[in-house]
Order: C-alpha cells, then structure tokens, then sequence
C-alpha cells in the first residue's frame, strides 16, 4: 500500500490490479484508515484517468451486491443529481418513466448539509418502507415499474467507507473520486439508461460551469466505458427549484405536480408546448417544472439529445400520460406499494398548508425585503443552510430532523418587488424569536434586489 | 482539524495558533491517525513555509520534555546527521568537543534500512546504558562533559506518532516534516550550537545536491529562528565513510580513531596541517577523517565557517586535544561513566581483527573484481542494504540485529584494481553458501571500475 501511495504521489497511474487491492482492502479493512486517507489526498493533488476512474467505480461496485433485475423485462433507467436545494424530480421522474413503460430502481440518499435528500422527502409519508428484500423490490420493479430506497449496508460499502473518511479529510471536492463515489452505486443498480442531473450555482457542489462540465464529463465518460447509456445535464442552482422547500412540503409539492390539473401541468404545457407566457403563479414553479421535463426526456431516450424529432416523441408522450392522469395515478401505485398512506400524508401536508393560509404569526414568518428593486438572487446555499439551522436538515448523519419546517419562495426570479414585500416565508411550528432573527440574518445576506434589469439566467446551462 | 486539512490543501498559510492545535491533538491521541496523515499528505504538496516549520518544530518539541541544562555550565553543542553508512563521527566528536570545554548532551537513534545507528553502535559495548535518570544525564554533563543516550518516549512524542505514520504513507521526503522531526528532538536537548550532517550520495535520503541544499537551507533557517546558532555541512556518502562498517567494528574504528597513535591522526595531520601525500592506508580512512574533523571544528565554533583564522584556532585546539592523549582519555571517561566495560567490548572487537587476520574461509569472504580498472564507484546504499540482507541492520524497528557482521573496504576511492583484486570483504560468524552468492551480486552492481581517470568527488560538498 506504502508503494501504491508513493506512486499516485509522484503523479503515475494506478493499475487496474492495484486499484482492486486498494479497494479489496479497504471493504476487508486489511488497510488502516491512515493510508486510505494518504492516498486518497494524493489522488486530490494528482487526480485519475479516465481508465483509472472506471477501474476504480467498477471495483466499489462489485465491493458489495450488484443487484441482478435481468429478469425484470424492459429498459431500466435512473436520474441522479449531485445535490441541491428544493430538488424533488425524483420523485417525479420515478412514476413518470414508469408510466412510460421504462423500469426505475432508483436507490437514493439522505440529505446533508444545505442540500436535500430524495430518502427525508419519502421519509415524510406515513407507512413509505424502505427495508424491502431483493425479492421484494425484484417483484414491485416488474409490476409497479418503479421502486424508491436508500441504500443499503450491502451495496458498495467500499464507497460507504471512502466517503466517510472523505467527509472528515477535506478530500470531498476531487471529481474521480466524486464519480467513482456516484457511479459504483448506480452500476449496482444494474441500469441500461443513467441521466445525471449536475446542478451548478451557489446551492451545489459546484459552483461554476467549468467544474460542472469537467464533472459531468467525468461521469459521462465512466458510466459509458461501463455499458451504460449516460446523458448529463447540468441545470441550474442559484435559486432553490421549485415553490417550496422542506421535505413534507417538498413532497407535497412533487405529488401536486403529478396532477393533471396542477399548476405544474399548465406551465409546462405552456413552456413546452404552446409557448404562451407565463402566469405569475406559474412563474413560481418555472424552474422546477422545466428541469423535471428536460430530465424526463432525457430518460426516455437518450437520443433526444442530439436528435430533435426523438425529443419531440418524447415530450409527446410524457404530456400524454401526465394530461391522462397516469402520472397521478402510477404515483399513488407506486407510493402505495411501499407501504405509504397517503390520506395521513394528506393531513400532514393539509397542517402546513393551512397555517401558510392563516398566516399564523406565531408559526409563521416572513422575510420583507427592506428596499424596492427586481428580484435578482437567492443564495440557494445559505437557504439550505438555514433550513439545517431551524432542523429541517442534517449537521452530521445522525442528526434527527423535523419534517414539518417549511419555505416557500413568495417571489420569481426577475420579478419587480417593493420595499417591504415578502420574498419568503418560513412555517415552523415552534417558532421562536431566535428563528426570526436567523431569518432575517440569512434573508438579508442570501436575497438581493436590484435597480438594473435582471439578467436571469437559464435553467438548462448544458447537455452532455 | 477538516478545515485545517482543507486550507493546506489549498496551498495556504497555517497559523501558529493551528500548528499548535495539531500538535497538542496528536500528542494527546484526540485528532484520529486518518486526519494526521490526510494533512502530512496535504503539506507534501503545498509544503510550510520557514515561519510554519518553525512553529510546527517548536510545538513538536514541546509536545513532551524539554531537558533543561541551565544549571550546567559551558556551550551546549550537538552534532547530527541524515544518516549514512558507515558514519561513526558522533562516537568521535562527542568526547571531542567534551575535551574541548565544551557540553555535548546527545541523543541518537537506532539504524533503519541501510543507514546505520549511533545507538546500535554503543550497544555493542557490553555494560553501556541508556536508561539513566535525567539527574545522572546533568551529573554526567557536568562532570564528564558529554552523554549518549538513546530517545526517550517523553522527549517529543508528537514526532514519535507523526514519523510512525509518515513511514508508511509515504509522506516521508517532505522537507518541512524531515526538518521539524530532526529539530524537534535536537531542540529538546536544549542546545546552543548544532551542526548538522546533510548526508548527500547514493547512501543517503538526500541523492543529489539540489535537494540536500535545500534540506540544508531549511534545517539552518528553522534551527536559527529557534535561537540555535547552526550550521549546515554537507558531505559526500557514494562510499562507505570509512573502513569498517558494522556496529562493533565500527565502534571498534571510532575508539581506534581518538587514539593519537592512529592512522587516522596521521592521516588528519597530513589533511589539515602538513599537507604531504598520503599513504595507502591513509586513503582508505581519508574520507572518515576529513568528514570527522570538518564536524569538529564547526561545533567548536560556528564562526569558522567563514571566518579563517578562527578556523584555524580550532584546528589547532582540536590537534593539541587529539595528540596530547586527551581525546582518547575523554572517550574512555565517557563510556566508563555510562558503564561501558571497555575490556570485554576490546575481546568482542578482537574476534572480527582475529577472523580477518586469518581470513578464515568459513567466516571471511571477499568481494573480488572481475576485471582490471580505477575503483571508481560504490553505491553506499546497496552495501547499507546488504549489511541488513547478512542480519546487521533493520527492515522494521523491532528487528533484532547482530553485532559482529563487518564489512571491510580494501581499496580506496580512485585505487588501481587488477582482475581478482579483493575490494571488499566480509566477516560473518556463521557464514553460508546463500549470503556468499549475496555478496557477490551486491558486489557486482554495487562496485564500479572504470578504465577512464576518476573524478572522485570532494568530500565536504558544501557549507551553510
């Protein structure tokens, strides 16, 4: 191992043969801690191949058990994105290319830090299990077409042991590492179809385009050296996506949107198809609404990319399922399948709904800029942050988190305010004096208004 | 301890208020090995600057004990070397400088790989101790005027646990990290004068010139700033330095050497004061002598360095002490006081003269030249390593070596060889049909003959 470190030291490339020792030692713990974070720094300064990486995301999947669906028929397809702020697609994408005849075994995360986790959104529901057996899923992804867990001890636990040893070495931010650490999962998930969903702005890892390319890159080129087909997008994430953040909210709002007659659906149609401008409520959910579309294509047929009649087959065919109600319906069939009870989920989300109506003083508040000007950022990251602060997010990954604390943007980007208008609202059932201050603290630091005509960027700022 | 990690990374400055958390984390077993070794890593890159290895050598030598002298009178000085092979200076210089009026409270360490040991030297006298209470250490300072003792586990634990974890990380060649180690111990002995050997050659952690000056530079730099009037020699280890290598012999040569009837006093008063050619037997300790008296004259005082008649004054201090009997007095007096029975360590010494005298078959072997030409080379390192290969020195710690295996140079750097002329040869009591076949393929990669005129490089290199 001493050899192995001195030579990622001095820059020369790892073989495939040491690459497995590594990786064969750390899942058997014949390596001690103190050389894997070694040369896991040496990689940070030196970084991996293309081959290198690939070698070592192959050798962290087959670390633990690669999931085996060949005998569930038809194509099977996963999103996954790097992380962010208000990001609930999943939990979209999931029924929606499962009511387009695709099969998605999708494993997601816990959220940690100022981003989100698809797993605490689920986790929201009354009944929702994630402790199925391999038969278990193996059957509900042949019949339902879908299935939504987490991960489990057995799957790459060479990458569940590297991570941790990252998180605590300021060794997080190296993209093989970062691809090897996204894709050894993903390969165990046995996919034909991958879409990387790469956010890029202040409420995501990477923060400006070039890394964002260079990491989409990374992963695009590693998961087709292994077989899968792969298309990476990176989308925008200087505002959190969508109307709500919070993870029974962000819930609700996935569920809502699934509905043929929600605001979702019109905006879309509008975006998409009609082109027709948008309504001001519409505009709230813009964001949200054009990157689950784009992803969505995306997953049903990696041509649409590059082949613009592929993309309008597609877009056809996702708005005919969703206008249907077969997106609202394979929902419910999926969440009810994992055991979720949905009329409970109901009155959970009905609680925080009702007290944003009542505007309750002593649950809810509001961020009043304290000048006029057109709505220009939103420091995504420091919202994410602040939603950890007031416990709707994780510190550490032990830490216990409240569901019900919720945000809600109350303004678009661009959108032309007045002094004293709400841009967002908070609703925690405990609210106290402090939250407040934090949230006037954040909200004048993260919120920015100014007197020129914003320039708003994009949502979709590449494809790979 | 993450973001401290992370800002070395990052190529920034550490703080003294840092250097010192990580220090006092390491002592105290708080910071987990893991973390260290991600930030040893880190600092191979990015590398400290003078004011950080000051910082991090100073808090590395406070980490434990720190002897106090003050109540012993007279300039405290200390002599150390990068290790090489062969190297028993300190033996010579330790009652040197004590005849001189001077106080040399040293403390050596155990040979690893193919450097040699000062202390694996001393153990070969039977009796010598190393345990003594600090009381008898400042007794003996002040009475005999010089001690040898090993490293004690309260004098700079932080460096016991860093050089541990540096071994085998790969982590060892940094230049900050090799001069905080060094100097942290030698800053626990509460010196006022140090001379440093930079070892430079095929037998010393430093190979070429560039690196050991750079080595040189920063030891004296960081040595300087702690208040410790330094400097820095830099000498040549492409040959054995000497004629004997092998812990008794060599301690066996070392006690020959302070005798005023020696070879070696011959050969340094014909170097340094006569100027007239040298005898063959003189060439072959040539180097041991020039490297020794350089030494010498250095720790006697700093300003001959630069300044000539001061050099000269302590070459002749040095020679009056060294023909006048003292020296060799003075070494008897200090080996005595740490209990060596010099009687029995001369009867050990006898059994390798005897064996060579003799040149028995069965315990003798010689490395003889397949062909005619100027001994031109010799990779000190490989004979190092073989002297480990034939059980004289350590591949880890806790091996357990033996005294008596000698390795005896025959010809001088430069010397005319014919076909089948023994250039060296080896004692080793129960010599065997493996370790004959070893020498012999050591001997030939290891032993360079040249038919073009040599350019036998100086062996002082530089002066800092």
């Amino acid at each position: 191992m001493n050899e192995i470190i001195a030579k990622k030291k001095a820059g020369k490339k790892l073989s495939e043969a040491e690459i497995n020792r590594v990786v064969a030692g750390v899942t058997s713990g014949e390596i001690p801690d103190y050389q894997i974070t070694a040369l896991l720094m040496a990689i940070c300064f030196q970084g991996m191949d293309v081959q290198e990486r690939a070698w070592l995301t192959r050798a962290m999947a087959a670390s633990g058990r690669k999931m085996d669906f060949s005998r569930v028929k038809g194509i099977k397809v996963d999103k996954h994105s790097t992380g962010g702020v208000g990001d609930k697609t999943s939990l979209m994408l999931a029924p929606w290319l499962a009511a387009a005849g695709r099969r998605v075994p999708m494993i997601s995360g816990r959220g940690l830090g100022f981003t989100g986790g698809t797993l605490d959104k689920l986790g929201t529901i009354p009944g929702y299990r994630f402790d199925q057996t391999f038969a278990e899923l193996e059957k509900q992804l042949a019949h339902t077409g879908c299935f939504v867990i987490g991960q489990t001890a057995d799957i790459a636990p060479a990458d569940k042991k590297i991570y941790a040893l990252r998180d605590v070495t300021a060794t997080v931010d190296e993209i093989s590492l970062i691809t090897a650490s996204i894709l050894s999962k993903k390969l165990a998930e046995d996919l034909d179809v991958l879409v990387m969903d790469v956010k890029c702005g202040s409420g995501a890892f990477m923060q400006n385009l070039k890394d964002a390319k260079a990491l989409a890159k990374s992963i695009a080129d590693t998961a087709r050296s292994a077989g899968v087909e792969t298309t990476c997008i990176i989308t925008a994430m200087d505002f959190p996506l969508g109307r709500y953040t919070g993870n029974t909210a962000e819930t609700w709002e996935a569920f809502r949107f699934c509905d043929a007659d929600s605001v979702y659906f019109t905006t879309a149609e509008k975006m998409f198809i009609t082109r027709k401008p948008l309504a001001r409520e519409e505009k709230l959910v813009a964001s949200l609404v054009e990157v689950t579309v784009e992803l969505a294509i995306a997953m049903l047929d990696a041509k649409s990319r590059t082949n613009k009649p592929a993309r309008q087959k597609c877009i056809a065919t996702l708005f005919k399922i969703w206008q249907s109600g077969k997106l609202a319906e394979q929902a419910r069939m999926w969440a009810t399948a994992q055991g979720a009870d949905l009329a409970a989920f109901a009155a959970k989300a009905k609680e925080i709904n009702d007290a944003f109506a009542a505007a309750k003083a002593t649950q809810v508040y509001s961020f009043k800029t304290p000048a006029a000007g057109l709505f220009v950022h939103c420091d995504s990251r420091a919202i994410g942050n602040l939603m950890v602060d007031l416990g709707a997010g994780r510190k550490k990954y032990t830490d216990v988190i409240s569901d019900e604390v919720t945000l809600e943007m109350l303004k678009f980007p661009g959108e032309a305010c007045k002094k004293g208008d709400a841009i967002f609202r908070v609703y925690k059932r405990s609210l106290g004096k402090n939250d407040m201050a934090l949230i006037d603290q954040v909200g004048k630091t993260a919120i920015r208004l100014s007197k020129a005509k914003p320039r708003i960027a994009k949502n979709i700022l590449a494809r790979l």
